[in-house]
């Protein structure tokens, strides 16, 4: 059989042809690592790169799912179609969550054209961003105009899952030290805009300041160590905006100046302006050729990432039948053999296999 | 070639025989990863096993290089030997503090016979923390009775290295919040022996009782939630003893109960009652038959960590025959293929001709 054929054509035809049943099934399939996932993926894959993806993380109780709301029903208001996937690495469940959530969207947004699905640990063989890339292009070979792609928390995993977006927004809390710490640790490198939400509590100004603060010593690390300031700035702020400089050096070039927004989502106030903060960046992504760049590197890793995963699967059945990994660990124990001549004996076949009997 | 062939057999025999200058080329060889030190390993490996290994980390600033000269000094007075490698992850300089280091050690314990071998992260394609096992291996077979790893510092990477001993003892320096914070944070879970160094200072008693609550609570972390005691503890505690049972089972079985020394490394005050410690949990390994399923355990994850490092250097060459990675994804950002197709093209040949044209 072909990939074609291997893959489901019924319902990629489905799929392309705007059956919300058949998106909801293809996910299922690809989160579940079904038989067949893999053609599946391959097939949709020509009719993506139409949607523009908007990663959004922050600490949890910063008003993501509200924000997340609003700003899709701003998109549906502008006749955009939208689609959420909401990721929780930290949880092995799903199910429940998915449906519970989409009464929410459809309650919120009252429209059932904002197709939401919840994520999960659970069956994320080769990992959960792989996972969440592979359900983000079913979203946008359906025709999504707008996919969101939301974090429960802020740690290194959603990191991860947030990085395959084109444009990444971090939620912050005013006032609250611990989300500037968490920024300086490691996400304020990942974010294209900021929103500080809840934008009506005290303190809203002060983190305002300290997030523009942080992106100009991102921006100028070296002029803030020659003009001396080191000495009066945090510990911490030259770090972060090192790692941010090189970060921002890798990733979009030197053209994007994170930008700040307020909102306070539960009102709607500012949610038009975050669109258009986003918008921006998006443009600046297309008109500087940084999305084409961002795309082939994220390309790039994601080869590389299922190689990874693929010949590991090979390698654990070739350990099963030469009589399981216990074995061999007790031969090594017992000085019978040794791990680099293991590993010698297993993967010299292939090498000899790829390159030839040279 | 025959392996052997291929190992310098020269080389060999002058380590096996207690030539310290082969030892030390040995190990530069392990550590550069120069042509034939996989053979190199493979020779040693028989010669192994009769070395105790031990594990010192803790936060710089702690006294890790002062109380393992002190430690190597009484192991001496005991007629033992001793080696010592100093692993710094986060720096990529060696050769000069090899130098440095040695003269610290020679001059400290006032003998030679200590051999100290610093290694940091360069040259460790494959990681650090087999670089290290290796460098262990040499010590070991050399005929070195007692090993000790020392790292620099405390993080993930640290964590990694020490996991490769037998015995890992944790230093803390006591009234530093910070170091327990740490230690909920994950150390505790790896630590068979907690040093309190710098026990002349304020606080010395108070660090100790809190590791030995934080002890407590890992070793009857049920018997702490059954009498309610979850209410008044720590919102940290309670999760850190849970994640450390989940590690105790995994690791010693339920048989090993971490022990508190006090020390005082600058004046030698403990460092007897500390290497007791040490001697008590190798004790305890032998007699229980943990050791033997710890070192099954640890032979089978280094030759899954080989085994990836190893396919992975083949997929990487297969990348490059191919016209490289960037042009693969260039070809997916096309939409010419996708990087299922990509990576199945790639892998499919290996299994095959690993699992046969089946």
């Amino acid at each position: 059989m072909s990939r074609a054929e291997e893959a489901d054509g019924d319902l990629v035809a489905r799929l392309l042809d705007g059956e919300h049943r058949a998106l909801a099934r293809a996910i299922t399939k690809i989160e579940n690592r079904s038989r067949g996932y893999r053609e599946l993926v391959s097939a949709l894959h020509p009719h993506t790169g139409g949607a523009d993806v908007v990663g959004i993380t922050g600490s949890p109780g910063a008003g993501k799912s509200t924000l997340v709301d609003k700003l899709a029903r701003t998109y549906r208001d502008a006749g955009l179609t939208v689609g959420v996937i909401g990721v929780d690495p930290s949880s092995p469940f799903t199910g429940g969550a998915v449906l519970g959530d989409r009464i929410r969207m459809a309650s919120n947004v009252g429209d059932m054209d904002v197709f939401f699905r919840s994520m999960s640990a659970r069956g994320t063989l080769g990992g959960l961003s792989t996972a969440t890339t592979d359900a983000v292009r079913a979203l946008d070979a359906f025709g999504k105009d707008k996919v969101l792609v939301e974090t429960v928390g802020a740690g290194q995993n959603e990191v991860d899952v947030v990085r395959t977006a084109d444009t990444v927004a971090v939620l912050v809390q005013p006032g609250s030290g611990d989300d500037v710490q968490m920024l300086k640790a490691g996400i304020l490198e990942i974010g294209d805009v900021f929103v500080v939400n809840k934008a009506d509590m005290d303190g809203a100004d002060r983190t305002v300041s300290e997030l523009e603060e942080m992106i100009h010593l991102r921006e100028n690390p070296r002029a803030n160590l020659d003009a001396g300031h080191h000495g009066v700035a945090e510990p911490g702020d030259t770090q972060a905006g090192t790692d941010a400089e090189a970060a921002a050096d890798e990733e979009d070039g030197d053209g994007w100046t994170p930008t700040v927004v307020e909102t306070v989502a539960t009102s709607g106030e500012g949610v038009d302006a975050f669109a258009e903060a986003l918008s921006a960046h998006r443009e600046y992504l297309e008109s500087s050729g940084a999305l084409v760049e961002k795309t082939r590197t994220r390309h790039a890793e994601e080869i590389r990432q299922l190689l990874r995963a693929d010949a590991a699967a090979v390698l654990e059945r070739e350990l099963d039948r030469r009589g399981g990994i216990d074995a061999l660990a007790e031969a090594v124990s017992e000085r019978e053999t040794d791990p680099y001549a293991v590993a010698d004996e297993i993967v010299e076949p292939l090498r000899e296999c790829v390159e030839g009997d040279g």
